[in-house]
């Protein structure tokens, strides 16, 4: 399981979001997991900080690569990941993920591309490269329909016709009961979970249902769930996102580890490719990060800068979704956003609101470079303790798939 | 260990300005015992986030407290320490560190005060307190003269009446070999490590001078070491001075555990108190953070601001202490702030261009919320893997100490 973007700061955080001290604050599901962290950096010759598809290359295959590496190596050469190892064993594999199932992330898993650009020939390698004659990905959920349902080619049907069911929204997902299954809820990627409509899934059901089809194989299973979007709101330096999506993550967790508590003889391993956004709990020397704010927040101020944008009015629009006694100065600061007419500069007013309230602090719009957290349960968990580097990470993967083989010749 | 204010981003960053990626980053000396993490939150009535009282009273006596507390509880009662339960069980004790002895992370090993601001008291405490009638703290080494040598007690001469050498040098501190030794070496906190003067012992040094005279105690020793400056450096968002207060720090590390190597017997322990200033790497959407222009640096930018406010000439002094070709620009931005005839702004001006050059960011003049680091090496650090609350931090240390006793009745 990765939180993408999830640097040790979003996991303190989300602690204190999710409850109060009473005197102790209680732990999150992840918490008691914990074994150590993870190197992030990349091999880029221009970036040292990684992006997510060098480092989901290095946790799905085991070496060090360049930022926008899909599951090849610094020659551009295809390396094999550990999900074709899983399906060369005779396993059930799946991808889940809040963003497009196209995005870097699952496409390292499941895609080899010199980059993570080339969104439809990585949807493409989903259907064309195979293993052993078969479709190397059973389950496929997430968002990512315009990559699908092309005018070039209609990826969705093709699945079909091979034997996968398709489904575009939460009630079709749970109806269908098929092994083989390619869901997607949203043309890109899905809404952030605060903002998400009935139609698409949670993170957490899309969990459920992919463990449920690849769990009654009995040579067992791989499985990648991406909280994508984690390092989105991160990308937006939009903490009410953040917070939203840690939360429909951990859920997702949670459902995880339900079914390798009962199951025995299932790996959970969970972690981030890297921190996003240089997120901080405190600023400007106040000794203080307050989590009631963002709790107050119905929707992202994404969501809320877009109705402001389409005319809605800004008090309203406010009042609406956000749970607080807002001041006249905050409330002036959005509308003095909206005359830029420039929705950003609307979405970063709100943000400030929470930002200003929470002492929560950003230094960047892209990635930072802090060693990530790792946490693990389950058969051979104990390998994971310590610092390791990711592309160790990957390779301790690989090398329990390779060794369960051995022990079932 | 307490590196103070070594928040997850400083361990990071300190691997990276050790070494090139040749073509993978070496570990720290800390790395390879990278065990779990740690909560710091304090239970300040108006402070989420833990000043250095608060935490590390958490770790020397396993309760949770308000912030400026020294070994006391919520109630302002004294609450006995590790140290002193370590002195209860015939062990010799030490306390190092790079502030003054009498601050606030010392203190709470080896004082009791309702606030970390009574200095006088907490240095009177070292010699006043005593544990079955004998003097608590058997090595004291770091700064802090003027609190000791003060004209309505004369702290240094009642040690030296107890039987304790008194030490103001480097030359002094090597040439002694009294088991019992207060060394101060500056009047408030020493030089940071890449600015100190030869008459000022390193940490590794004053650690390892420790080590040698509580050592050879046949039950064994207690001993905190305090990186005090990490905190410093991160306060004042000095890039280069926390960088070489890490190393200074990490040199200390690497003699503690060559000693607990040989040993066997001696467990280490490592972590921060918090984190500082909310430190990252990266910013403004850059997926860089480059160490080498911080490895130019011979001073702190606090040293050479200084220099400059006594009336040096700031090409000089720049060209005297940063081995960069520093631009027109940048040279032109320190000598502006030169006009404000302030010395913090021309200290501004000259860790901005690191800052700046090396891509690092700061949110803070105060401390963050992030949880630590923790390193374990030797006997029972296995009961440290995982996240702890930095109070069970304390209490597993204290339970540990506890258990010996049991062990050899």
């Amino acid at each position: 399981m990765i939180g993408d973007g999830m640097g040790p700061t979003y996991n303190t955080a989300y602690r204190s979001f999710k409850n109060n001290p009473s005197p102790y604050l209680e732990e999150t599901a992840f918490d008691q997991h914990l074994v150590g962290m993870q190197q992030t950096y990349s091999w880029d010759s221009e970036e040292s900080i990684t992006d997510s598809a060098a480092a989901a290359t290095s946790l799905s295959s085991g070496i060090k690569t360049y930022n926008g590496a899909i599951a090849v190596n610094m020659k551009k050469n295809e390396v094999k990941t550990v999900l074709e190892e899983a399906k060369d064993r005779g396993k059930r594999t799946g991808l889940v993920s809040t963003s497009q199932v196209n995005h870097a992330t699952p496409a390292s898993f499941g895609a080899h591309d010199k980059s993570r650009h080339n969104y439809n020939d990585i949807a493409d390698d989903y259907i064309d490269e195979k293993v052993d004659g078969k479709h190397k990905v059973d389950v496929i959920l997430g968002g990512g329909i315009s990559y699908f349902e092309r005018k070039d080619r209609n990826l969705a049907e093709e699945f079909q016709d091979a034997g996968y069911s398709y489904v575009n929204t939460r009630e079709e997902l749970v109806a269908d009961t098929n092994k083989q299954i390619l869901g997607l809820f949203a043309p890109v990627g899905l809404d952030k979970a605060i903002d998400r409509p009935q139609e698409q899934p949670s993170l957490e059901e899309m969990t459920d249902t992919a463990i449920d089809r690849l769990s009654t194989n009995k040579d067992g299973f791989f499985l990648m769930v991406e909280g994508s979007q984690i390092d989105w709101a991160g990308h937006d330096n939009d903490i009410v996102g953040a917070m939203s999506e840690m939360k429909d993550f951990e859920k997702a967790y949670e459902r995880a580890i339900d079914f390798a508590e009962k199951d025995k003889q299932t790996l959970v391993i969970t972690t981030a490719d890297h921190s996003t956004g240089g997120l901080v709990m405190g600023v400007d020397g106040e000794y203080k990060w307050d989590p009631t704010p963002l709790r107050a927040a119905k929707r992202t101020p994404d969501f809320m800068a877009a109705e402001i944008s389409d005319g809605k009015d800004v008090k309203e629009v406010l009042d609406q979704y956000i749970d607080l006694d807002l001041t006249a100065e905050e409330i002036e600061s959005v509308k003095k956003a909206v005359e830029t007419d420039d929705t950003t500069e609307i979405d970063n007013a709100i943000e400030r609101i929470f930002d200003v309230r929470s002492g929560t602090g950003w230094t960047t719009g892209g990635h930072d470079g802090v060693d990530v957290n790792v946490y693990a349960y389950g058969p051979q968990a104990d390998q994971f303790i310590g610092l390791n580097d990711n592309h160790e990470v990957g390779r301790k993967v690989m090398d329990i798939l390779k060794n369960i083989r051995s022990a079932k010749p």
